[in-house]
C-alpha cells in the first residue's frame, strides 16, 4: 500500500531518500544455503551506480552495500537479509531556492500534494536513488535464478529516435556491458552516445527504451489473470522511475496483426524427444517432444503463462525532467511565477543506468513466479550444504513423515 | 497469488469457467450506504455482453446478475457483495477433438502445462468469459467513485492499422457507445466496422486497442514507487485478456522526447483561486490557486502520483486467436501435427467489448486508491442515510470519542 | 481487511448474511486433479447445520451446497471453486422490535456503529450462519490434508464447570461424532447435555470450549514470529465466533510451570531409524532416527514452528448471547431503556455445532502451511489423473527444463 | 508468508539475529508531520533492553536507534522510517558445543528442520532479540495513537502461582514502571521478585502472563470475522516469543458463565449527553448520550467489533527454555545422548521484558485498525505543520477539487 514492497513469497520491502543517511533493504523469502557475499551484490550496484561516465550524474557515491543479516559462513539462513547502503555525497543546498516552486513534470509537486510536507532533499524519496535497493535484492533473486537455469539480460534498445535493431539475447550479453550506453548493438551503441551528447550540451536531457529478455523459464509459470506473469511484469516495470510504457511480445505493434499472422502453429520440440530416454521421472517418455510454438511473438506468454519460450519485453523511459534549462514555475508560497534551472547532478538520460534496473525488476519477478509454482523449495537450496549443515532438508523423507 | 483476487482495500474475488455453471464475484470493502440495484450492474453487464452485434460472438447468454448479499432496502450494508451470473449457452462438444492439441497462440497449453489437466470447456478459465465478473464489481466501483465527482470513460482508439484521431473526453462521452465498435470518433467508427467484417469473412481476427481516461481523480493519491498508480494501473490493464501493452501519458512516443519538450511548465490554477473564497476549510485562502502543469503529457500522473489532471491512457488488445482459418498444431497424445480450424462462436476483434472490461479496471484501481487516501470513508458514504439508519456514522464526533 | 478472507496461498474469500438469498464461498489455491465432489462437503456442512437436535437451534436450513466452478469430470482444475448455499428457513420479523434498541453483548451495535447502519435481519453478517462458508472450504483442505498424511479433529471438552477428561486422539475419533454435545468422553457427553437442557430450560444459554489435534504434521512447518503456526492458528480460532481465549498446549497453565519442568528432553525417534533403510533420499540415513521430544506439553510447535509431534490446543466459545431470558437495554432513536427477550431461533450452546467449524480454521491453517513449506505442489495433486489427463505434470522433467 | 512483516497499512518489516550485526525494521504507513527522534523511540527499548536488573540477561546492550529515512526537521516525511540498532555484546562461543544438540523445548530443532542449516550464534532469529525491532516500532505506532487520543499499558499479573488483584489502568501507569517486575500491584511486585531469585538460584526459570489495557479508542473499529480485532490481536499476541496464550475479556473463564451472567445490558452513556451541546457535527445530538454497556465483561469487543469500552486482553508466556539445571538432549551427528546445560545469558523470566514487547504488538494492531477505520489521515497527521510546510493537506478542499 505503501509503495516500498515487492513481491508476494521473495519479498522486498526498502527504504531511503536521495538524501537522507542511508539507503536499506530487506529480502526475505530467500531460502537457506545460497552462497551470498557482499560482492555478489556489489557488482550489480557498481552497474548502477552514478559517476561512471561522462553520460551519468557526478555525484560521488561508492554505494557501498553491507548485509546486517541472513547470513552465515557465506551461506543464506533462510531469515530476512537486511542491506544497508549509505548515502555519502548529498548536497542539499542547491535544492533549496525551490522550497516552494515545483520543478516542471517532476514528482515535486505531487509527493508534497500527498504529504503536505516537502522532503526538499534531492527529491527525498521520489528520487530514483531509491533503485540501488531493488539492485542490491534484484542481485539476489539473479543468484537463486541461476542456479535454478534462469539467465536474464537487459539492454537499452532506444535512445530519442536512435533504435538499435534486433538483437540476440547472446548479443545483449556479449556487448551490453562494453559500452556506457548499455546498448547491445556496439555501432548503435556510438551513435545514441553521441546523441547524448548533443542533448547534454543543450541542457537538455532524452527518453530512451530498455529490452529485457530471461531464458529457461519453466513452462507453466503464472496464474490466471490479476497474477498473470504479464500481469505482475507489468506492475513491476512501470514501478521503474520515469517508465510511460510496458510491452512483452510484440507489444504496442500487435494491434496492427491480424491473429493468422500473430499466431504461432505448435511443432514438436525435437531436441526435447532426444533426451527423452534419459527421463527420470517415470511418467512414459513423449514420442516426439512437447509441444512448442514456432517462433515467439507472444514474449514468452500465453494466457498469462508461460510457455518456455524466452520472455521478452520492453520499458519505455521518459527524459530526465531536472534539466538546466531554463522553464516556468510557480512559488506556492508567494503566488509568483519564477523561471528555474535545475543545477545539480542529474543523468542526461535514465537507460543506461536504467538497466540494471529493469533486470532486477524481472528478476523479482521472476523468483517470486519460480517459488508460486514449486519451482524453488521456499526453505532451503537444494544442493547448497552450508558449514553446520543438519541434514535436515525439509523435503527429505524423514522429515516429510512424522 | 492464484489470479482471481484484485485491490487492496475494495477487493474483488472471482471464479467461473467458460463452460461452467456460473460465473461468480465477490466485492468486499464497498463502504455502507451506496444506493445500489442489479439495475446498475445490468447495464454495464449489457454493454459486454455477446451477440450484440455482427462483430461479437453470437454465443446467447443473458449475462444476468444476481446480487447474494450485502444489500438492504437498495443500499448496501457495509459487508461483501456476493454476485452470481449463471452460465446458459455453452456448447463444448464443438472444441472435444482438440483436448490434446492446442489451439495456436490460444492459453490452451500453457493451462494444461500449469495445472496437468485440459480444461477443455471453452477454454475454462482462460477464457476472457471471466470479465464478466469484473464488469459487475467495476459497475459498483463507477458508482461510488461519481459519488466522489470522478468520471471515468473508455473508447476503442485503433483497429488493425485504423487509428481514431484525438478525441475529447466529451467525444468519447457522446459517441463511443453509439456504434458498434465503441469509436469515440463516428467515422472512424464506420472504417473500423468495414475493416472488421473483411477480416472476419476471410475467416481471421484483428488487434486493436482502447484508450482511457478518468476526471476528477483528486491530486496526491499513490504512493510512490511499487504502489504508484502508474504501476497499479499496470498490472490492472496487463490483466485484461489479450493485453500486450500498456501505456499512459506519452506512452511509448515519450522514448523520442526530450525533457524540455515533454516538461511541463507549472502555472496557477485561476478557477480555483476564485473560488477560494468560499472555502470553508479554515486555511488562508491561496491568492492565485494551486500549481497545475501546462498540459496533459504526463497523463495525469507523476512520481507515480496524481497531479490532478485527467489520468490518460492506453491499451494494445492483440487480435483473437480463435480463428476458422486452417492452422497447424500438434496432438500431444498421438504425437502427430494436425491442421485445426477453430469453428467455434468467438469475437472478430476484442477492444469493442473491451471497452467496459478497460474501464472496470480503471474503475477497481481508482476505488482503491480513493480509500487508501483517505478520500472515501472506508466504512460508510457520507450522505446515503438508509431506511434503518441510526446515526452511527464512523467519523462523527459522538463516535470517535468515547 | 474486509474479514471476509482467509488463507495466504490457499485463499477463502466468503459473503452472505443470516436472512440474505444466499451464502458463498469461493475457494482458491487449491491444486488440479483433486478429487472431490458436492457430497465430500456436504458431509461437514450436516454436521454444522441446524436442528440436529433439541440443543440446536430449531431453523430448518437444509445448507445444501452447489459448486459452480473448478471441478470437470470429478476432479478439481486448479482454478477457484465458487460454492453457494442458499438461505431458506430467514424470518426476520421476529427481531423488528429490535431494530433500533441493541441485544445485550451481541454484534447488533458494534456493526452498527461502525457501518452506521442497522443489518437488522438475523444479525445480518454478524450471524455465526457465515460460519457455513467455512465448513464448505474446510471439507476441501481436510481432503488436501488427508491426502498428505495429515488427519484432524476437535471435540468439545467442556461446557460450563462440566470438564471432560484428556481422551487420546483415537477416542476424539471414535467417540466425538456419536453423541449431540460432540464430546469424545460419552460418560462427560450425557452430563453435558443435561446441563445444557437445564440452562435451555432457564431461558438461558451457557458457555464451552472446543479442543482440536491434528496428527501427520510434517516438522519445519511455520515462519519465525509473525507468521509462526501459533500465531495464524491464533487469529483463525480467534475468529471463530463468540471465541474469548485460544490455548496451545499447556497453553494458560504454563504460567505455573518452571522451565525444568516444561522443557521436554530430547531422545531418538526409533521407529524412524528402523525405516530408514527404505529411505530413498539418498541422505545417508540416520542411525537413530531424528531427535523427537520426549512430551507433548509443546502443544506440537516450538519457536512458532513444528516439531512433527500433535498439534493441540483449545478454544473457549462464551454462551450465546441472544437469550429468551429479559434483559434491559435502550432504543437510540427514542433514547428509552426497554426490556428486552431474544425470541428467536437460537442454540443454547455453540461448541456442538462449533466443532466441525474449530475443524475447519485448522484444516485451512495447515494446508496454508503445508503449500507455503513446499509440502504440496501448489497446481496439481501429485497421483491423481484426471480424465483429461495432459502428462504435463508441472514438476515432471519435461516441464521444468525448456 | 517469512515472518518478518506485521500490519497492513501501517507496516512493519523487521530483520536480525541474536548474534548477528545489527537489528533492522523498516515502519511504512506513518503519516507525515508526526514529530519524532530517536528519543521518543529510546526510551520504549531502555524498557525492554538487556542488562536492567538481576533478572534480566546480563548481555551488555545499549540498543540505541539510528532512524536512517523518513524523517525531515524533526517531523515524519510520510516515507518509510528505516531504523538499525547495532548488537554489540554477542558471545557465541558458548553455543558451539551443541551445534548438532538441540536445546530442550527450544526453537533451535525446529529451525534447523525448516531451513536445513543451524543457525547456532545465539539462537539466531529464533532468539527474542528480534522483539527490539518491534518495540522501536511499537514507539511509532504509540505515539501516533497518543496524539489521536489511544492510550496503552500493560503490566505482569502473574508469576508462577503469584497472581496480582485486578489493578486499574490508573494504578497500571502509576506503579509497572517502578518495579523490576514491571507489576502494577507493587506488593506483589516485591513476591514475584524473590519467587523469581528462588528460580534463578535453583538454575531453573519460571513462566507468567502480562495484562495489557487500551483505552480511548473508538467504537466501530474492525471488521468482521477473519479481520476482527480479537483475531488480529490474536495474531499479534501469539507471535510474541514464548506465547502459549492469548484471552480476552472474561478469556478462559467465559467458558464457565451462562449468557445472562455474562451479558451486560445497555444504558445511556450520560457523560456524552451532556457534551453534545458542543457538538460541532451537524448531527442532531442525541438526548440521552449514546448506549454503553454496563461493564466490561467484553474486553471492549462485541462481534469482534470495538465497543469503545477498553480493550482488555492477557497473554501467558511460558518459561525461558535456555536454563543452567542439566537437561538431556541427543546429538544428531553423533547419534549419542548428551547432557546440556545452557550456561550462556538468559533471562529468568519472560514478562517483565515482555511488557515493552506486549504493548507495542497492542500499539501496531491498533494504529493499523484505526488507519483501516479512517480515523487517522494515511497520508498526513492533521496538526503537525513542519518546517517546510507546503499546506497541501490531502483533505483540504483545495486538493480535492481538481
Amino acid at each position: 500500500m505503501n509503495g516500498n514492497r515487492f513481491g508476494r513469497l521473495f519479498q522486498v520491502t526498502t527504504y531511503g531518500e536521495s538524501h537522507g543517511d542511508a539507503m536499506g533493504v530487506v529480502v526475505s523469502g530467500c531460502p537457506a544455503g545460497l552462497e551470498l557475499e557482499e560482492a555478489d551484490i556489489q557488482r550489480d550496484l557498481d552497474r548502477r551506480k552514478p559517476g561512471q561516465s561522462m553520460i551519468t550524474t557526478s555525484r560521488g557515491e561508492p554505494d557501498e552495500v553491507r548485509i546486517h543479516s541472513g547470513l552465515q559462513d557465506g551461506y543464506t539462513t533462510g531469515t530476512p537479509l537486511g542491506m544497508v547502503i549509505q548515502n555519502k555525497d548529498a548536497r542539499s543546498g542547491k535544492y533549496e531556492p525551490f522550497v516552494t516552486a515545483p520543478r516542471p513534470s517532476h514528482g515535486d509537486f505531487t509527493y508534497s500534494a500527498k504529504f503536505g510536507t516537502r522532503n526538499w532533499g534531492g527529491g527525498g524519496r521520489s528520487s530514483a536513488r531509491e533503485t540501488v535497493n531493488w539492485v542490491a535484492a534484484g542481485a539476489v533473486a539473479k543468484k537463486i535464478l541461476n542456479e535454478n537455469g534462469v539467465e536474464l539480460k537487459a539492454h537499452v534498445n532506444q535512445i530519442g529516435d536512435i533504435e538499435a535493431p534486433e538483437v540476440s539475447f547472446e548479443e545483449m550479453l556479449e556487448h551490453s556491458e562494453d559500452n556506457e550506453v548499455r546498448c547491445g548493438h556496439p555501432e548503435t551503441a556510438e551513435e545514441m552516445r553521441d546523441r547524448i551528447d548533443e542533448y547534454q550540451q543543450e541542457g537538455d536531457s532524452i527518453g530512451g527504451a530498455i529490452e529485457f529478455e530471461a531464458r529457461g523459464v519453466p513452462r507453466g509459470l503464472g496464474a490466471p489473470r490479476f497474477d498473470s506473469v504479464s500481469a505482475r511484469l507489468g506492475q513491476a516495470m512501470m514501478s521503474v522511475p520515469a517508465a510511460t510504457a510496458f510491452e512483452f511480445g510484440l507489444g504496442r505493434e500487435a494491434r496492427r496483426y491480424t491473429g493468422s499472422e500473430r499466431n504461432e502453429d505448435w511443432t514438436f520440440d525435437e531436441s526435447e524427444a532426444q533426451g527423452a530416454s534419459e527421463d527420470a521421472s517415470g511418467d512414459e517418455p513423449r514420442a516426439r517432444g512437447d509441444p512448442i510454438p514456432v517462433g515467439n511473438d507472444h514474449g514468452g506468454i500465453q494466457g498469462g503463462i508461460t510457455t518456455g519460450q524466452p520472455i521478452r519485453g520492453e520499458v519505455t523511459l521518459h527524459a530526465p525532467t531536472s534539466i538546466p534549462k531554463t522553464q516556468t514555475t510557480v512559488d506556492w508560497e508567494t503566488g509568483e511565477e519564477k523561471e528555474i534551472q535545475v543545477v545539480g547532478r542529474h543523468d542526461p538520460v535514465l537507460p543506461p543506468r536504467g538497466v540494471p534496473v529493469v533486470e532486477s525488476m524481472l528478476a523479482l519477478t521472476l523468483v517470486d513466479f519460480m517459488l508460486l509454482g514449486g519451482r524453488i523449495n521456499p526453505d532451503r537450496m537444494d544442493d547448497q550444504p552450508g558449514e553446520y549443515e543438519t541434514d535436515y532438508h525439509p523435503r527429505s523423507p524423514e522429515n516429510v513423515d512424522s
